[in-house]
């Protein structure tokens, strides 16, 4: 029940930086539309794609697409408003991330995927969506930027949810463990302000630069 | 027999628009030719997966991509002979989407997807290509901007034919009367110039200030 | 044996190939891993998606990931260093394109594909991480512009192999006959400087001028 509910919230968050997005680069209503239900089912799909389940859960049912189409319905009539949600939709999208990691590599788990791969599996669901959302933009994905953290949480996470359900954790303690490390770790990283390094100019020009002015300065 | 005549023209009038876009984008003939030939099949390769039949059908048998190939190799050598069917090319554009959307669905029902499933991979299939060919070119897909209709007459085309299957019509029939409905609708929006809407400015601040307008006013 | 060395040291160079274009446009550590996994494995995940096997086989083993992790990492920290091996680089990515473009194709050939479903497979495992990898930094594809000859030759090495296949070879001559035949043909194209033409300007127009010019020369 409670993992519904937060399923729901995570497709609504993803829905809605999708939306946000679409609006922002002037696409219409059905653009729009189209960004927001891609990024929010975006993962799923990928995962079912990659686990061989057909057609894909999120086409299957109902209720992820009606979610997100709500979401991006409101987000283009209100997108002004939602600016001032900031913070908010910062905190849910860490929770929807952590949810997602965990499920996806749960799923993975039960489909027969090897535990590399069911990680693997678990940080596609959670970053798939983001990365076709900046795809069908036409940005490069925010993910590989040097921004925030946001993939290493996600795969620590499914990380987490495999070990602890590969040593005999139930399924719900594999997820309340993953998806709470994720956001945990998600939340931790946003407010301490951790980034990635990008690549080093030189390591080796300057190692030997370091040793050339060690051995002069003797 | 008309709908396999009808199937070719789709692919090739998609193969078309693909290989123009490429020659204008400087591509060389192989680039040329692997743009045209995405945007003829790549609806139905995104079906084929989504459905798991595997593997696709138009890599499984040759003539979809035969004659996706020859229009490519005519509009290579004569693309600026092209520009002048502009016309006809859109109506055969509209034909070809409205069959896709329409034999996509019902393919999809076919392999037990649900009426929700067999109406979004009926638009995937005639939507997929166009959207890829824009990816590979590296723009943000047509379709998604606010240009004339062509995601919703596919939706509602798809969306009849999955009705009329669902309420016990024969194939034929549920096939006659999406693919005409999409195409038609395809046809009037834009004959009549119809578009779909980018996002209001700002609605709640509109209507406040509407507010405080009538309010003073009295 | 030989063959699991020489799909290593493919999987090496275009892992090493996507690592120095994630650094080249200043993607953080993340990114530079993710360019560099997809680019080396895509190609085989698309093939295992088109072919039903599931979950890929570059998720479920750990091998391959493996290999580019570490290839990206050296890059990551080298990449200076790694502008000096260009030629032995472009031999070696000559190679493992030659081995996916024959061993794509058989795989295909052995789960029931056709064989022209199993040669477009073939070309698929070669040149799809490289246009992942382009897609993902935002430009267009590499493979598409009039560049040097890649496709042209991996199309001839999944062809040859898929024929000797057909008729009886067995599977270690049908890819030594494919994989040398498409590295071979890369590298004399490369040494040649042998390029794809762009489209002509206007075959028709020019045709009609030449046929004015001899007639009023007479």
């Amino acid at each position: 029940m409670l993992l519904n509910v937060l399923n729901y919230v995570g497709i609504a968050v993803f829905a809605a930086s999708g939306a946000l997005i679409g609006v922002r680069k002037r696409l219409d209503a059905f653009g729009v539309w189209t960004v927001a239900a891609l990024t929010a089912v975006g993962g799923g799909v990928a995962r079912d794609v990659l686990l061989g389940i057909d057609p894909p859960a999120s086409f299957q049912h109902w209720q992820n697409l009606t979610v997100a189409s709500a979401t991006a319905f409101l987000v283009f009539l209100f997108h002004p408003q939602f600016s001032v949600l900031r913070m908010s939709v910062v905190v849910l999208d860490a929770l929807g991330m952590g949810l997602f990691a965990s499920t996806g590599a749960l799923t993975a788990l039960h489909h027969g995927a090897s535990p590399l791969a069911s990680a693997l599996i678990g940080i596609t669901t959670a970053a798939g969506g983001g990365i076709l959302r900046d795809i069908l933009v036409n940005e490069v994905p925010l993910l590989l930027q040097s921004t925030d953290l946001y993939a290493i949480p996600a795969l620590t996470g499914a990380a987490v949810t495999v070990a602890s359900s590969w040593w005999g954790a139930t399924d719900t303690r594999s997820l309340i463990a993953g998806a709470g490390l994720a956001s945990g770790f998600r939340l931790l990283a946003l407010w301490q302000g951790w980034r990635v390094p990008v690549a080093p100019q030189n390591v080796i020009g300057r190692a030997r630069d370091g040793l050339v002015r060690l051995i002069r300065r003797r």
